[in-house]
């Protein structure tokens, strides 16, 4: 059975508009947008390209198809038949007020109504009898997890679990209160800073260079109070608090007042800001922070914290069974940027990481999973042979198929084939590995129900091809 | 001639005290180290082994060796003969004036007397006739690169190279105030924080989740002013002070006195604490912070930002030059933590790595550099075979050699041996590349002087033994 496909509706098409279209495409969802701005296809456009090169990129397995994007003149079309109304109209409340109150109207009854406030309460967006709740995301909206859900508790709880269903860590604030938890701490800071410039004491460059050479590394894979926690050391938060507390007295607490935003302060801001980042265009500067941000969470995906738990809880949901040509797909993914290098194209060390992905997918396919491998048991590699066949480039879909050419005693042996989307094979990975104690380090045999999956397996695959098998570096093709 | 090895002296061994021990010893400087605390020599010791596991692991070639640590029963003998003092006690300005002050004259004339202090300013510390300068780092000081300079300029400005020199970024600061510039930010955050937690808004997790799920990964890559620059878009940071300026009047800048610490505060926020993190030790934490730090700043070397910038340039000075077995050694550096996998070892994609690495390397060595990629002429890889031999583990030294098994036309046909640090071989990988007109994107013949370098080494490699080369996968190991 075919799940029916979800519909959103986006209101308002600016850069977190944009960003919503192109969270839910990108995870199967049919979007509308309306906005009256002529320019507004343009500028979605320009997100969602940034998003089909950034947001994949998070991810070891594909995403669902993308969904449909359809531009809308008329509001009431656009969220007739939705699921999810998100409104991102510009920060003014009359504006809120009349747009909202108009949605509830409008859109479905058990439709979710979002609104992208930074600073608004719900019981002021609602006055006038609006019901939406506050659903405020963080740019790039497609790549950042976070979204401050405030509101009627049954209807928050929705959201958080369609929110989750899109890959987004919904935050739902316990009391509503001005501009939420986030935009508070940043304002924080936003204000501090304009003192620092202001007072000549730092440029915009160093602020950044404080902020990113030490507490933004911090932050972004723990907060505030989990690093202070570490710092506290074995003596722990109270400890911490005895000797940091005192601070709150001390003397660089007096400017707490806010610095007159005068046209002076704003010449001196964008001057400096021109001087820091001005040779790269808002384009170049865009795809740097998105690269950025994906190394950055892929790296966190590792041990599972923040933003990079996030994706890896998401992936797990992502469907992987399927067959091709009679062999099973083991790896269905995009090609993300990093695995390119200084030629233009996938470096080699990554056809094998996918093959070694494919791998995995094999073991797990023999019942070889992680449950086993935590039962002491596991197959190790100890000879593979490539052969890069054509280039693969960032944005590829690459189709692997795993091939298992014997499975007898101790030994795998396994040929997987990588497929571009375009048909053409890009390489062959030919991979023997013996199964090991991993108490021991030693070889032993497998448990009878794995060994009898893999027989199966090559049994069914006996028939296929095996051009290309056997193969010794340099040997002449005509003998592959 | 080999140069003079450099020495420091940390004076106070807490866990600041013992990141900058980490950062000079793993850099190759002998310590000395002073604190009358029984407990510094465990403390500082736990801080270093938790430095050798993450400091190299953010470089792709090996440090330098490490230096000597010595602990020191009398200050004078610490800092007699030492190019740096770095003191790191407690905040308290009477006992800064009073070490500062015997450091003044007990250290050589020559030396830089730096102050951990993130709160007091130069004109503070020095007021009894200390010559300090202020070199405020953040934890950890041995991953983090921030180090914030203030005071006399020649006195910075030779500090600054030094601390260049250790794989740190120095931020000379223009004017001295309280709290230099990070830790007001800081400050600033953790005021309103304290705030949100005290009324109820939000427990410690959740601000650490509405951190580390948004803005903190911003700001480990850009900073404030850049993240804003690119949400202001193509009309720019003036645009972007227009419509974000007015909030500092919105009704959320309330709240910008100071809550009362009183013991009911710090219960709450320990309390928070405990539920939050409390099932994880503080030495787990560590690990577990310095494991993300490593995989996010390695992501960010790949675009050079921030912190990876740092790294990037450091690891550019590190030298490679050295033989072993005639055979030139292409890497030489220290297994990462995340090269490794469930197998509890380093995973069969990251042997590639390392001997891509190598070939690259090997492509510097006979001219084939960024240069000549630049001027659109590249080796690419056509077929590669991994022979496992051995297991690997994080912390491993891995050594590789590079033999040419030959260099003619087209071809470069190498076999890189992959030694641990015990003399395992612990890998072969034959490679055969064939040169490459990057734009026609066909085969081609490289220049003359590479070929002419490459038939060289070809020729000096040719009586080196060649087991193990030409397999096939599977192959009886007789027939090697």
């Amino acid at each position: 059975m075919i799940a029916k496909r979800k519909k959103a509706a986006v209101i308002g098409g600016g850069v977190i508009g944009g960003g919503w279209a192109a969270r839910f495409l990108l995870n199967g969802w049919d979007v509308n947008v309306f906005d009256p701005d002529p320019e507004a296809e343009r500028k979605i456009g320009e997100v969602i390209s940034n998003a089909r090169r950034a947001l994949p990129a998070l991810y070891d397995r594909a995403l669902p198809a993308e969904g449909t994007l359809t531009f809308c003149d008329d509001m009431g079309d656009a969220v007739s038949d939705v699921d999810w109304v998100q409104e991102s109209v510009p920060e003014r409340l009359d504006l809120k007020h009349k747009v909202l109150g108009s949605l509830s109207q409008m859109a479905p009854e058990g439709a979710i109504i979002g609104s992208s406030t930074s600073g608004f309460k719900p019981s002021e967006l609602n006055e006038k009898g609006a019901r939406a709740v506050v659903a405020h995301p963080f740019n790039p909206v497609y790549l950042l997890p976070l979204v401050e859900l405030v509101g009627a508790p049954e209807r928050t709880a929705a959201a958080a679990e369609t929110l989750k269903s899109i890959g987004m860590f919904p935050l739902v604030v316990r009391k509503e209160i001005d501009a939420h938890i986030a935009d508070r701490l940043l304002e924080a800071v936003w204000r501090e800073s304009l003192w620092l410039v202001q007072d000549g004491v730092a440029t915009t460059e160093e602020i950044d260079e404080a902020i990113r050479m030490a507490f933004g590394i911090r932050w972004a894979q723990m907060g505030l109070f989990e690093t202070y926690r570490i710092a506290g050391g074995e003596a722990g938060m109270k400890h911490f608090m005895a000797q940091f507390g005192p601070c709150l007295s001390w003397p660089w607490t007096k400017l707490m007042d806010v610095p007159e935003f005068t046209d002076e302060l704003v010449d001196l801001i964008a001057g400096q800001s021109d001087a820091q980042s001005g040779h790269m265009s808002i384009r170049e500067l865009e795809r740097l922070r998105d690269d950025n941000i994906v190394g950055m969470v892929r790296a966190l995906k590792r041990t599972g914290s923040g933003a990079g738990g996030v994706v890896k809880t998401h992936e797990s949901s992502l469907d992987l069974t399927e067959e091709k040509d009679g062999l099973p797909v083991t790896v269905r993914r995009q090609v993300p940027t990093s695995w390119t290098d200084y030629n233009g194209h996938m470096n080699e060390t990554h056809y094998l990481e996918a093959a070694s992905l494919a791998t995995d997918r094999l073991m797990e396919l023999v019942g070889a999973d992680a449950q086993y491998v935590a039962s002491g048991l596991s197959y190790f590699t100890v000879e593979s042979h490539i052969r890069y066949l054509d280039e693969v480039h960032a944005g590829d879909q690459l189709t692997i198929t795993t091939q298992v050419l014997s499975g007898e005693g101790k030994k795998m042996h396994l040929f997987h084939r990588l497929w571009r989307s375009d048909g053409a094979l890009s390489a062959t990975v030919e991979t023997l590995l013996l199964h090991t104690d991993l108490n021991a380090r030693r070889t032993c045999e497998p448990k009878p129900e794995v060994a009898k999956k893999l027989a199966d397996l090559a049994q069914s695959h006996a028939a296929y091809q095996t051009e290309g098998v056997g193969r010794y570096v340099g040997q002449p093709r005509a003998a592959g």
